[in-house]
């Protein structure tokens, strides 16, 4: 080799110091009988929408670009959340919605903790800093504390999952709004689990055009599709546009979700099957001794165990459910967090919970 | 208003300058008869594998998230273009790639000009300088002047389209070559019209561990799908892995792609059409007085007019024909670009540009 192509060796030495520091975000695939870790909705999509959604697939011209602005899928869940079409940006999942707010506002990047990995992860892959405030012992947002550590790190971009992953809470509305109205920075309200609370802080964006909206189409029913979706002001909207990847949303997404979405009465019952799920588990798990489950608006509980968390969701997973090990030192030491499953699924967990907590 | 209400109104101040910059991505909607201005294949799935994708499509489980390191898909794609799956890293189109080499690399960027936008655009909304070198008359690499400028900016990442968009001609093998082992920096081979020209540099992969290469699904007749692929070597893979959102293929396009690829004849057979095609109007518009095609090794043309080409372009569109404008001032200057479309959309163009010539 001449001492030229030496140049040309190992190029990791150039990747970004906050990329190196990084770890690949890690999905458990471990295969299980009972899979609730991830939030996903239990039901699949009934036999004839399938065959509605299969049909529209057929047509599809996939040797064509997608429409790059997404203009009937942008309408249908227009109509279905009553977000008009044109104050919408929808994202490769909200993971990309994320993205492209820290690529158009820059850091540092505010989020409570705990809170929803990505707020974490996202803008470390950007390069941009990171500033965490902890909740309160009672998982709510200390607005206090947010304001002033936005203000003395300059916070651009701060997230406020509502209600909050994974704790399940939404925060008081009251220290929501004192946040919004104090602080000079993008304020990201990430209403991923808002169809099983039912509460939402749309109505406020006419006030607050530092509000920035996120919904998903994943928690009701077609994670697959990877649909996220942005609301804000028309000013936000245009910057966000400018970051956004023009083909951003596939075609055959697309089209599922649409006709998807033309079945309102079969997506709204499957989330009132798993809200009145979430209230029967949730009271099973209070009368089960060693075990305390945190109040939940969400498709989620969180579990804090007697006993040694990590042991009991190993011994869970043995038996073929698989549940997500939040534990770890701080807030969330000796907790898990269990999706709501089907009818079947929950009782099974709650057996299999039962039976490790007394026995293992 | 409270003084401190008052902060928190228009947040469009905060975006990063190189976003304020940046219009949006630009996409022709017009609606056309015959449209050839995206380097779509223009010939559609044939029936039978159309319904085949629809019935792999019923199946699916969209209420659960995509695998998300695509596993039975880049085994797909890896023995349709003999590349090894953990090789490899697939993003939402190879967009998506180029965000994330920028984003684990950092800039400067450089990248020859003109080539394809998206390696201009994409820094900018990640706020990374973009450096560009002018290509040669001929429009091939001027590597000389690409070395020294990589070295005085200190570029990280260097973009080379092969062959290039929007010229359709393939950089030379020994300028390519020398800046491959002169520059300390990522050098990223974008192959996306590989199959056109059926050469590739994925043998010198082992050789400069700064390698990277693109290739995407979308010009071989699956657009829609929007699934770009990168291979590398396994740090940069690594590396690349941290940046990437952990469920970026979606489960649709993960299913159609598989079940298209399965039917490599069909692909083979388009693209063959499509080889001919290029040839055979490159053929007739050389006879064509007025107008020179340059060569091309992609399924597009490059064209020169000596009318004015927009006041063409115009004239092409009424009569229902989109191409590319890229007549501005510099090395395009009095240029468009056409798709190659089917035989009889190919004829069209043809009959509508020597008419337009001739008439208008």
């Amino acid at each position: 080799m001449s001492p030229k192509s030496k140049k040309t060796g190992d190029i990791t030495g150039l990747v970004q110091p906050s990329v190196r520091g990084l770890a690949a975000y890690h999905v458990d695939e471990t295969p299980v009988r009972v899979k609730l870790d991830a939030m996903e909705n239990p039901f699949p999509m009934p036999e004839p929408v399938r065959r509605e959604i299969a049909t529209e697939v057929r047509r599809a011209a996939i040797n064509l670009y997608p429409d790059p602005s997404a203009k009937k899928l942008k309408q249908a869940i227009g109509s279905y959340w009553g977000i008009r079409p044109e104050r919408m940006i929808l994202g490769n999942g909200s993971d990309e919605l994320i993205q492209n707010i820290i690529m158009a506002f820059g850091g540092p990047v505010l989020t409570p903790a705990p809170s929803f990995a990505m707020y974490d992860i996202t803008p470390r892959a950007l390069s941009q800093d990171v500033v965490t405030v902890p909740l309160t012992r009672e998982f709510d947002l200390d607005a206090d504390a947010v304001i002033m550590k936005a203000r003395k790190t300059g916070a651009r971009v701060i997230f406020l999952a509502c209600p909050n992953n994974p704790t399940g809470n939404r925060y008081s509305d009251a220290a929501v709004r004192k946040v919004l109205a104090n602080v000079n920075a993008a304020v990201v309200i990430d209403e991923a689990y808002y169809s099983f609370s039912g509460k939402t802080w749309m109505p406020q964006l006419a006030k607050h055009p530092n509000l920035i909206i996120l919904r998903t189409l994943s928690k009701i029913g077609l994670a697959g599709l990877r649909v996220g979706v942005l609301t804000a002001s028309p000013a936000v909207i245009a910057e966000l546009n400018k970051v956004r990847l023009p083909y951003n949303i596939n075609m055959l997404s697309q089209v599922a979700a649409m006709t998807a979405l033309q079945h309102r009465s079969v997506l709204d019952r499957q989330i009132g099957v798993i809200v009145a799920e979430r209230k029967k588990l949730y009271a099973a798990l209070l009368r089960t001794p060693g075990v305390t489950p945190f109040p939940s608006e969400t498709n989620f509980l969180l579990l804090w165990v007697e006993k040694d968390a990590t042991r009991v969701f190993t011994a869970l997973r043995k038996r073929g459910i698989l549940v997500k090990n939040l534990d770890r030192p701080g807030p969330l030491k000796g907790c898990l967090r269990v999706t709501i499953g089907t009818p079947a699924e929950n009782r099974e967990f709650l057996k299999n919970l039962r039976s490790c907590l007394t026995t293992d």
